[in-house]
């Protein structure tokens, strides 16, 4: 390119696996790169659960942005929220900055959705961020420890039960842990109360769990489920959620911890940009990924609604976005040296369409159990839940994180007891049990 | 003792070093012990500035109280808030009950205490539990990332200035810390400030630091922090904290963040008791180290003021704490058995007076560099870091977490990269990033 023109800007909004996949594609280029994330970390959603659940600690499935970014030097790393972003402007707005651009990627993923429902969030908080994690956490460990404290046998039972929305991976993976939690690993540690004897209910609306997968597995994780204690419930749907409450038709569950995992929305932001959106709000693209009448503006991600090549509808996982981001690299890459001063990357040239090589899909219903699909093969049991271990250490950032974890996960095999069962006190909900030196 | 009579009740308030050293050495006996702390985990408090400066995870250097006596059937354990003891009618209040004892062991532990001055907690919090921990934690390293963003230089000085007051062991271990974090960890991660240039500044009102070690090993202390990059200011006494200013006489001090560690002080419970308290509101106990005019009602660990044998002031340390929790386990395990319904404890029996052993004290000043004094005999550099890191690691409860821990030491040793740099959004501090499922 004209060496006296400056390099392109390239900002990508988002850290998860498809903004960093994206970035770390353009690193050799001589762009000036900025990723903005609200947090400072790129978190490994797939182990969240194990966080919620206690078998690992927060930061073991984090790793700083920064860290990550470190010696790529075309790339500045920003903490700050996104508070809007100006399409005709070329601008991205923060609270505290505007970040002009000659490309935007917007990879910003989903939050938990309600379907319309938002004040169900307060009672049924989904797991998408660290916080969330640490708070299930306390949230679970402190019901027992109300229980134990507790006389009324009602209430005790309103404790000890725990209700699980929605029957997808998340869902199972978290039910299942939650089983595993109460029935073997706090088994041994009350007096009053039998943690064994808690109640964990699986509500799933559709006629299966695990509804992606194969009818063989889903049942097969049913089975599995129920051997571990779970009460799976499908064909029910959620009418509506109160405090400690789930109603069903003609039914009320009360229930001191609910989780919701029944759905995702994109964040509000999307609303603002006068661009098509699917009715979850996440940006229609593309086939080249970019947003409708902004060539210059890529959606990848949860965020983007996609269909590829093959007709197909991208599917909300990791892979997915760590293929979407660097398809969308490639044709930065591509366009941004173009010749020509004002910017005009899709002039006469050819895009490639994005096309999604699936890699298959697992899940893991607990201690040595899990199902896998994948390239038309389906695996169950014992050799899944290996692939799913190997699977998920591999792709885990960080050398320090996958030791941390492969120590950890060794241990609570062995000894069936996980090591982060930590109430730090900085739970969010209403069983807060606060904090201070006291006592300390 | 008389079969009809029902075991004894022993009542343990506090789950920290003197609390455990007390329930385990009666685990064999017949009584009826009840453990309650508000916490539901025993915190192994060395280690918490690691946590607090990014080196360990919060889950490393805790451990489940429940785990920990989940084989000694003789003990029931309680998460809850101590409110109140009546100790006429021998009874312990909770919110959620009274719980009555034949002995009491108070082991509460103490606080950050600010000298009569309760409203500098709110701008200089101290480093008392996991919650303080992760706060401090979050708060320094958003101080960095906000400075990142930051364009006035006098916001960008002020964000990258950490104040700690007071140069006990605490305070020099977060120092050493905090300069290792700016200077060496973080170095390579921003682009817009130079993380070295951060000012970390100690105070200390006396005349040298580390005052309850040799002279020669202040100032070896001082020197290195020095050279770490840290601001030693002896005989400077705070006159005043205000929101990110420390006042000093004639001076005043810009510091977004400000760090405790200056003095503590017993959990305002003590001053209902209507017994003797010393200045910062600890019991003064016997030389049985029981309440005077209460011999069934014993005070151990930091929460006692204490005095041996040898008419030596017992200091406020962990290893003091666990021969405090033996002592007096022992004690009721001689009188607990004594025959006749009513309780005498006292009658007739010779108690033995406690006298604490001194096993030395040690302080890190950071990688490489560490003070050490035992027996009499003095160490310091590498060979007291060393030492320092083996009996820390030794003391840890839980094989898991000297593991883990283990790993992370070694690999940070390696790397300069300490693995748990992570904003989980849940700080109290002013500083709260919050945190949705937004961009993950």
């Amino acid at each position: 390119m004209n060496a006296s023109e400056p390099s392109k800007r390239v900002v990508i909004l988002g850290a998860g696996f498809g903004g960093l996949a994206c970035c770390k594609k353009l690193r050799k280029k001589d762009l000036s790169i900025t990723v903005v994330d609200r947090q400072n970390h790129h978190l490994f959603q797939p182990l969240l659960y194990q966080v919620a659940t206690a078998g690992l600690s927060a930061p073991d499935i984090a790793q700083p942005v920064r860290a990550i970014l470190a010696r790529q030097h075309n790339t500045t790393v920003l903490m700050q929220e996104v508070t809007g972003i100006d399409l005709t402007a070329r601008k991205v707005l923060t609270g505290e900055r505007e970040i002009p651009y000659d490309y935007l990627v917007i990879a910003l993923g989903v939050r938990s959705g309600y379907f319309g429902h938002p004040h169900w969030a307060r009672f049924a908080p989904g797991l998408k961020s660290l916080s969330d994690a640490t708070r299930l956490r306390a949230d679970l460990l402190y019901c027992f420890e109300r229980a134990e404290s507790a006389s009324d046998p009602v209430e005790i039972a309103r404790l000890m039960t725990i209700v699980i929305i929605g029957g997808g991976p998340t869902g199972v993976e978290i039910a299942g842990a939650c089983a595993e939690l109460a029935r073997k690993v706090l088994k041994q540690s009350f007096r009053h109360i039998d943690t064994a004897r808690a109640r964990i209910i699986l509500l799933e609306a559709a006629p299966r769990i695990l509804g992606t997968f194969s009818e063989d597995l889903s049942r097969y994780a049913e089975r599995k489920l129920a051997r571990k204690g779970v009460a799976v419930r499908t064909n029910t749907p959620v009418a509506d959620i109160s405090e400690h409450r789930v109603h069903l038709e003609g039914e009320i569950i009360e229930a001191d911890t609910i989780v919701w995992s029944a759905g995702v929305e994109a964040p509000p932001l999307t609303r603002s940009l006068g661009v098509k959106l699917d009715r979850t709000g996440r940006i229609v693209v593309d086939k080249d990924l970019s947003v409708p009448g902004h060539p210059e503006v890529f959606a990848i991600g949860d965020i983007a609604s996609a269909v590829d090549t093959g007709g197909e509808t991208v599917p909300g996982l990791a892979p997915a976005a760590i293929q979407m981001g660097r398809h969308v690299a490639s044709i930065i890459a591509q366009e941004a040296f173009v010749p020509g001063g004002d910017l005009k990357p899709y002039q006469g040239l050819f895009r490639k369409e994005f096309s999604y090589l699936d890699k298959g899909t697992m899940a893991t219903i607990g201690r040595s159990a899990a199902v896998a699909s994948t390239m038309g093969l389906r695996f169950r049991g014992f050799i899944a839940w290996i692939l799913w271990l190997f699977i998920h250490l591999i792709l885990l950032v960080g050398l320090r994180n996958k030791l941390v974890v492969l120590l950890q996960w060794f241990y609570a095999y062995l000894r069936y007891n996980p090591g982060a069962r930590i109430i730090t006190g900085v739970t969010g909900g209403a069983n807060d049990p606060k904090s201070s030196g006291l006592s300390r």
